[in-house]
């Protein structure tokens, strides 16, 4: 089968990859479309030191019946594969067992090839009132959703996200359609900002007046840049929230002393849960659509990656299905 | 009067400093004991740029009555002064004042002196049973109480205290009294640790075992250095808390990977409530005297200087009563 890998030599697209077998209780899914994540870019500069078959967003189908899935359903996964006992797995924090693998990230072969692995249990039905285009959104909406569920956000609280990137601009979705209160995004380029404008607030970094310094409850630093934490310590109101939701490849320098002296609560976020995503998708309450940059055939993955990489880029996605195995 | 002043001079004891005079709402305080503080230490290192007469950590007496309280009184305060107004100092958080000097750190002249004032509203009078040489140590207390005023702490967490400080002491001390579950000190000095080793369990750093690596609830770092808050984020669970306790005078090469990646929740943790650090000292229950290395008379102010700054130094006070004023 085609897959795109990474090694130490680069990124490939390989012909002949050999189709997995899935192991106990897991499913073979067959790939229809894949979407590019910055946290793949990240891979392709170091971070995580993962090597192998790229990859994390997906939609599929499943190639067999298992479980109470019909051969054929369509599914998307939680991306994370826990052991199945400890105690963050018996309580639904598989995503925190500390022997897990990652699709695509830590020890597990990811989803950028026609078929790969997952278990079962990682995988939930996609509606039929979502579309292929939407429902590879379902893992970076529900990461931006476990902002949600890690902090409480009171209605009149004041939230600011910074970054203008892929998952700043759904954080900033979200928020502005369930937060009562004020919600601002601030970023680096005006054509991003505009493709939230007409749901939230949204500002150029450049144009940040000094009254706004430490008068915001929770700000949001989507920027994947440590500055955007400097920047994130200046906003945040004493005793306020950030959430860093930032990953950088490189240890930077950083003065810390504003979380000490405002009580600052930073708090670390990463993957969420894939339900309550597939049910606000499927409810069509977010313009998620707007994020595609383009689509391109399996056969061009490389260029899409390219594309991915230009500064600016929209998500990018990879459509497998339509083309046939060559096994 | 003499004082014990900083600038890019460095440190003095003046003899001929003007006595201040209190403003509005102000009392002045002839001072009994001072104590020097790891933040002074780093204030003469460059941290927050201050520069005047030295000193947050004091007992002393009032010079005149007010309020309600008589000339003679013996008073601890609070170091934050705030504007008074505004929604932190109307909630009982002048510490959070944006507005606020802070004693002997920010725009306000420290305790090092024979005199000095601060807000009648910062004061609370020493009671009896409680020494000079313990209310000395009530500033400190506090901002160790700030922890649990700050996170919850359930009485089966695992809790791990960094530093072998006086503040990492002092914190060791009060969870080991407060705290039902397992409770751990790890410092660098044997001699320090034995200081609580009959309170709470304690361990060399070269002495940590692979096995407490992502084990522990709550770990708080008073290391006061950048190494500390890497242990820490190696020693938290998944989805834990690290309170951070440590300011520095420099920007450190960090890698906050760890944070986004495991969810962890990182506090920074200042100063504290007066009144339950007094009601502790009052109650004898914590062995706070252990923590003093040496008390030195006002006119040897710099030799105690000297021995603060010591590697591996205890709680140096300086004795100002006894000592008659030279105006």
């Amino acid at each position: 089968m085609k897959s795109l890998y990474y090694d130490k030599n680069g990124i490939q697209l390989i012909d002949h990859t050999p189709k997995p077998a899935p192991g106990k209780d897991e499913a073979l899914i067959r790939v229809r479309m894949a979407g590019i994540c910055r946290t793949d870019l990240e891979i392709t500069r170091g971070y995580s030191g993962f090597e192998g078959i790229l990859g994390h967003e997906f939609v599929g189908e499943l190639e067999n019946s298992i479980d109470s899935f019909a051969a054929g359903t369509r599914v998307v996964g939680e991306i994370n594969a826990g052991c199945g006992h400890c105690e963050y797995c018996r309580k639904d924090l598989e995503r925190h067992c500390l022997h897990r693998t990652v699709l695509g990230i830590v020890n597990r072969s990811g989803c950028m090839a026609e078929w790969f692995t997952l278990p079962a249990r990682n995988l939930y039905p996609v509606p039929d009132s979502v579309s292929d285009e939407q429902a590879v959104f379902t893992e970076p909406l529900a990461a931006a959703l476990e902002i949600f569920e890690q902090i409480l956000i009171r209605p009149a609280d004041k939230v600011c996200i910074l970054g203008d990137g892929k998952l700043g601009l759904i954080i900033a979705m979200l928020a502005a359609h369930r937060h009562e209160g004020e919600t601002l995004l601030i970023g680096r380029h005006g054509d991003k900002l505009a493709i939230v404008k007409d749901r939230t607030a949204v500002m150029l970094e450049e144009d940040i007046p000094g009254s706004y310094n430490k008068s915001w409850d929770v700000v949001i630093d989507a920027t994947g840049k440590s500055a955007g934490l400097s920047r994130a310590m200046n906003l945040v109101r004493p005793r306020g929230v950030i959430v860093l939701k930032s990953t950088m490849a490189e240890s930077e320098p950083l003065d810390l002393t504003p979380i000490v002296v405002d009580e600052i609560n930073l708090i670390g976020s990463r993957c969420g849960r894939f339900a309550p995503a597939l049910d606000l998708l499927s409810r069509g309450v977010l313009p998620i659509g707007r994020l595609i940059d383009s689509i391109h055939p399996m056969e061009k993955a490389l260029e899409a990656w390219e594309r991915a990489l230009r500064p600016g880029a929209r998500k990018v996605l990879i459509r497998f299905t339509g083309n046939r195995p060559v096994e």
